[in-house]
């Protein structure tokens, strides 16, 4: 039989605590909802007695309709020298009207007499008088033991006292928290070990941060000495290095037998939509994704060594620790330098191109690319157009003759966009001409907006076409405002997603260069077009966009 | 007495194949000296068999005339029914005349069967015949043995058959590696603790990736196991999701009482040089630093919850699980609507700005900007600004009327940006003014330079002064080209560094705001301006830009 665990996300409250991350409430509307579909068991969603927005979250949460997870209210245990009635961080506690509450507690000796600046034994009554009035309005109680560990070296004693007076108050779950994130893996597994002897009845979890680069390991080993509560967050958000990411924890306990033989999750949970809820919950965060994220990163199986891609293409499991599928991810093997003719052939292989005949020409082109700080690991419809382009008989579907742009009056003292840019784009397709001026807040956007304008006059279908993310780096910061830019965007049709690139110390001609690689790419794929025949009925030849999958799929 | 253990850094050749990284002939140099400087023990250059670029590095490494660690060449066992003498790649992993040759070799049946395609008492003398041929020539001799734990779990009579020929051959370390990273630490020692009481003189290395986010954890695992020899990159750079972290690692290794009781590194090794040598490898090989980094990153001691910030700044530990300082890191307390007042107290305190006066007033002007995407967090310069705005008493150096930016001709067909960009600036300073124009390649540097050169005619000290670092990021990728951009922009002069933030839905504008705030910060900063009395000495009054440390102090 296995042992069956339980998943605590606090994305939506210690997440929130990461550097760069304010979720609104609607953001955290939309996670809790990804969470419950995910299969989450428990959503913790923030602390309703330390500001509006989350006492507001609590209000709409409910209408959510959660079909699995439980949603927790967090808060802390009474203050000193009162009564939880007269205590209005409880009473708010108690009016988010949750299943669950979540309250932290000190454990610490230190932490009691330098922060609280109580006695060791009125924070023990904080901890039972806040257990036993939740209990007794019927409330699920999680105690989250602040400086478990801490605590635990400088006096067992009194961390015991702790757990017994939550015990005694009928607590649910006391889940020990390494709050610094500093303890090793080895002084887990005994603490936990030793814990879990002494109160073999008591469920225990564990909280872990990411300070020392351990949090997925500590909780791991903690699992193996008796916890069966797991708090995290996906991808790893919280307070300085982050907490556990429950991504990298779940891969593990779904996929490796020492975790999948001996512990159950819920059966909700499929490690196959991993990659889909970090990549959920990265857009509505609106932080990006680390591409070396364990299982679930853009590159987690990534293929840039020459002997490996060799590899590779003979026996998958040389270099990959797991099938990417099992994770919802996907092998991807980039194009660089290092990577040798294998890599270059098997992208081209995977895009539907012939490069047999001139592929000499190909891998010149792109080495010449990347001693321009041009690299095409990231932009697939970069490569696919250099490919193309390579090939005699490549016809361009449009030409840009010429590009104009100004800014007018751009008034600094005003919060609004009151200034006007404009820019002029003339197009030839075949022996027609398109010459458009469009105009808009930013020059970008001018410039898209008359590239758009002028090729929809040939191609209507381009109307639909989206651009869908824009970043710009600066290759040689030294230089200064006059340093190459390098552009990256996305484009978007539908589901489909496709990212080309454009390099120059002009950051309008980056622009302009990925800009049209993206529509032609658009074209080539999507478009049936011969002059006079024009289709808006997409046709994806047997190319595909693989490199981008969409974010909106269902969990 | 304490066990030494050995460094040894792969960043030049296993942190080479970390997707995005591509390292010059000058960085990798550059990268040696920094690791020779901080006191790696074994630097591991490259593979002088499979490029050219490698083949150089080896001989210009030779004149770098390195003080602590040994220079080593990474390669390959001899192909399968060949002899080393006859193998083209053992040569020139000969010709490059290191003292450490490190060899790659199968300690997988499946690999050998599969990929090399050769019998497995082909394989034993390959190991044997490379370890030979190289101990023959003097050379110390590392055997990384590939997917060791992955072939030990098979077979581990293969394993040890592998073993025994590297040490029958004169092998001075055997190097475990978990070549695809999915090897659980309990695992590691286990499978390490057998073979380190199988063979309890042999020299054990260890060689981790972090595909389940453990390679930092199994690393510690192999060493409390018997391993002395830690491979590593420095920031975990590396194939896929990258190898173990020796940053991560060392902080680890040198602060934490399990560790630095029982085991000492060399002595040249300093933690609290880690963080400048992650900053400083990060620089070269041109990879944003990770805000989330344990110990070293910009987040790991920054606290944005409001009781943490309150808790830290009574105790500092109950939130912190070292002193910043000992790994040269730093505190950071973030501005954030969850952040409260205390933060923002602590904020102005550390620049030295008073608030007492209109508190209020400033948090609204947060919240209020917070609302309108724009994050003060990494932009101190920015908050600086801000709270001087608010004094009723501020007088900014200089007032912009006026900027128009024009781009003629966008010639996207030709490699060379051949047209030209200018832009005019309006500025008065007092009842001055000057109305100037300027071109560039591209409209942002334009822009820029007509800012200085109008700034400039009024305070001479302006021209010193550097814009280091820019970078754009949109704020609602669906509005497409059309979204709110933010800019980010870090300045500097001499060793100072600052950073200041422009949001627009035109680039150029939130590129101006971002460099307005800039140069008004730097006019407070350095010069004692009043009209008629320039100096260009700069006057640091006491403020500091504490949160933008210099890159390039000595490791």
């Amino acid at each position: 039989m296995s042992k069956q665990l339980f998943l605590y996300d606090t994305t939506l409250r210690d997440g929130a605590q990461y550097k760069g991350i304010s979720f609104s409430l609607q953001d955290k509307l939309k996670i809790t909802q990804l969470l419950d579909d995910f299969g989450m068991d428990y959503i913790e969603g923030g602390w309703p007695g330390s500001n509006p927005k989350d006492e507001a979250y609590f209000r709409h949460a409910k209408n959510l309709g959660l079909q699995h997870a439980k949603l927790v209210a967090f808060g802390a245990t009474r203050k000193p020298l009162t009564t939880v009635e007269q205590d209005a961080q409880i009473q708010s506690l108690l009016s988010a009207n949750t299943p669950v509450v979540a309250l932290v507690s000190k454990f610490w000796q230190y932490h009691v007499e330098t922060v609280l600046r109580t006695d060791l034994k009125e924070n023990l009554s904080m901890i039972f008088d806040s257990v036993a009035f939740f209990k007794s309005h019927n409330r699920e109680v999680v105690l989250d033991a602040e400086h478990f560990f801490d605590g635990f070296k400088d006096s067992p004693d009194y961390a015991y006292q702790c757990l017994e007076a939550a015990i005694e108050a009928g607590v649910d779950n006391v889940t020990l928290c390494d709050t610094n994130g500093g303890t090793m893996p080895s002084d887990i597994t005994s603490i936990v070990s030793k814990v879990h002897a002494k109160f073999p009845q008591l469920s225990l979890g564990i909280h872990c941060h990411n300070d020392c680069e351990l949090a997925v390991a500590n909780s791991l080993a903690s699992i193996k000495s008796g916890v069966t509560l797991i708090q995290g967050t996906v991808n790893g958000y919280g307070e300085r290095c982050g907490n556990a990411n429950l991504i990298s924890l779940l891969g593990t306990l779904l996929l490796k037998p020492t975790f999948n033989q001996a512990y159950a999750v819920n059966s909700n949970v499929k490690a196959s939509h991993l990659s889909t809820l970090s990549k959920q919950v990265a857009d509505v965060a609106n932080m990006p994704l680390k591409a070396d994220a364990a299982y679930v990163g853009n590159n987690a199986f990534s293929h840039k060594g020459g002997i490996h891609v060799a590899a590779i293409a003979k026996a998958s499991k040389t270099y990959e620790h797991i099938d990417p599928a099992l994770v919802g991810n996907q092998r991807d093997i980039t194009i660089s330098e290092l990577s040798g003719k294998s890599n270059v052939q098997l992208q081209a292989k995977k895009l539907g191109l012939d490069v047999s005949r001139n592929f000499d020409q190909v891998l010149e082109s792109i080495k010449s690319l990347e001693k321009n700080g041009l690299t095409l690991e990231n932009a697939p419809g970069s490569f696919e157009m250099l490919v193309r382009k390579q090939d005699e008989s490549y016809q361009p579907h449009f030409t840009v003759l010429n590009i104009q742009s100004n800014v007018n009056d751009l008034n600094i003292s005003s919060p609004h966009n009151s200034e006007l840019c404009t820019a002029t784009v003339k197009v030839r397709v075949k022996n027609k001409f398109a010459h458009v001026v469009e105009e808009a807040s930013g020059p970008v956007d001018a410039l898209n907006l008359a590239l758009k304008k002028a090729l929809t006059s040939f191609f209507p279908q381009v109307r639909d076409m989206q651009l869908t993310d824009y970043k710009v780096s600066i290759l040689d910061p030294e230089k200064a405002s006059a340093a190459t830019t390098r552009v990256w965007l996305q484009s978007g049709y539908k589901q489909e997603r496709w990212a080309t690139i454009g390099c120059s110390d002009n950051i309008l001609k980056a622009s302009a260069q990925a800009l049209i690689d993206s529509y032609q790419l658009f074209l080539i794929k999507f478009s049936d077009f011969t002059e006079g025949k024009q289709t808006t009925v997409p046709k994806h030849h047997s190319l595909n966009f693989h490199h981008e999958v969409s974010h909106n799929g269902n969990a």
